[in-house]
């Protein structure tokens, strides 16, 4: 097992304290009109999770030397979409949960039409986002940017992912269903990260298809992982409701392939997105920490 | 009165058309997986409404000599926002709402959390169209156009005046209360559509700022149609809720101002919309005829 080197914890904390001044900068001020709009939103975004999203922006950005600042920018978008489908997936229409990241949901805090709105709202400041200033050399790969997360986001990404999701409760899911089901719900989002940290740099496109291999085999192995965790792990340690997905009866890796076999198929995602990186040099170095963290995490 | 000619009506005819097989076209197939969410996004967009937004966008795009095949997709987008909007409007924690169209709504047809994923897909879907292809001549007018449509369906548009418009439930509203709430509500995206219109083509800053002028005073006037006839009307010809509003204790135009003054109000915005299309000559013939349409609507 590779070990993480010491400066890796530094970086990350860099990336998230700097990822939190720029979403509380970007996103609405909370006293401006419809102000509990906007606290709802800043609730939903701010003081939020592992940032796993915007931590592989800035790593793919680095192997395309990508200013920070256009960085920033695009991991905020990123983060906008994960925290407007967790505030929808909260919903009582949804998986009607009362806890994330240890506070109270939204629509709990808020109420539920508030909850519905303030995330609609989230994914339209996230195109906005990625329309408002220059974040790629060629105005066209900024568009291509907002193809992408587009994409990532709707009905043939994460929505559609959701959907089977939610279609999938109560039922038991052959491993290439399951496999199905999560490239699309938390697959194409991690996989647009990456691409859109390489977009606000320059790369060649050897280097991006061994870019998406890598953001292809992170996608599935961060959802083994979470299977996983949500099995072992206490609601405290997790900072949400521990568990859930089994008792829901919704299919997990851990019910269609056991928990050994499951913490396996996550090692092999690992070395698939390390072998992924072999060729792209000392530059890909955050993304193979990334790797080791995402899979190696107790939360 | 001016009477709109009967060419208007062909336009208009084969705008509604042209529109309905551009989003059948577009909108993933309802085979595609996942289907029910598919096929609850295409009874969402496809067979619906007048299509005032789109016919915005392909009159003020006369105006700015855009090519059709741009304004189709520019159209779609919009559209796809406006369809959005009402899916979620609709639920339970909303309006509540089970007629839309003459038909039922997406919940009812389908159900809650299909409903909340296809109005979230349609959304993402609005603004991968308009990354998609080619739509303007220079690409950063084409990140402009993203930007102004994330703009108006955002917090400080579209879903933000939804937020006020709950939080006013009950309330009497001033006028200028009221005009604050659907300048958001309903006037961004139509403003909105103009603008977009206009950037397929090509088109002077004053022409422009004209077009502004011309769409906010629109935007109002709809909404003020809206609430006459909304008060007015029969469920049969609105193919929605008759009345809706008063009974659920919203403010409305009829309730601030009185019928009376509510429908002198439209028709002194229909002469400010007019007034600024009085220098764009010929080309702005499109604009001034939906202006009437919209103001002397019955439905």
């Amino acid at each position: 097992m590779k070990i993480i080197e010491s400066d890796f914890h530094a970086w990350m904390g860099e990336i998230q304290a700097r990822l939190e001044s720029a979403l509380a900068r970007l996103l609405p001020a909370a006293h401006i009109a419809p102000a509990r709009l906007h606290e709802a939103m800043r609730y939903a975004s701010l003081e939020g999770g592992k940032r796993v999203r915007p931590l592989l922006v800035f790593a793919a950005g680095e192997l395309a030397a990508a200013a920070p600042e256009r960085l920033e920018v695009a991991a905020c978008a990123v983060e906008l979409i994960h925290a407007y489908s967790l505030v929808h997936d909260d919903l009582p229409c949804m998986d009607n949960d009362v806890l994330r990241r240890g506070k109270p949901t939204v629509h709990v805090e808020f109420d539920q039409a508030t909850a519905l709105l303030a995330g609609d709202a989230l994914q339209s400041a996230a195109f906005q986002l990625l329309a408002d200033q220059r974040l790629a050399e060629d105005p066209r790969t900024q568009l291509e940017m907002v193809k992408t997360l587009a994409i990532a986001a709707g009905s043939r990404g994460m929505a559609g992912g959701q959907q089977i999701d939610l279609e999938s409760t109560g039922k038991a899911l052959t491993l290439p269903e399951l496999e199905f089901m999560h490239i699309h719900k938390t697959g194409a989002l991690i996989r647009a990260a990456v691409t859109l940290g390489a977009a606000c740099g320059v790369i060649d496109s050897s280097r991006k298809n061994a870019l998406d291999r890598y953001g292809k085999a992170m996608g599935l192995a961060f959802q083994v992982v979470d299977d996983v965790l949500d099995y072992d792990g206490s609601t405290s340690t997790l900072g949400k409701t521990a568990g859930k997905d089994s008792r829901q009866g919704k299919p997990t890796y851990v019910s269609t392939l056991g928990l050994a076999r499951a913490r396996e198929l996550a090692n092999e995602l690992r070395a698939e997105a390390l072998e992924a990186l072999a060729d792209l040099g000392e530059r890909a170095r955050r993304l193979a920490q990334l790797a080791d963290f995402i899979v190696l995490r107790k939360f």
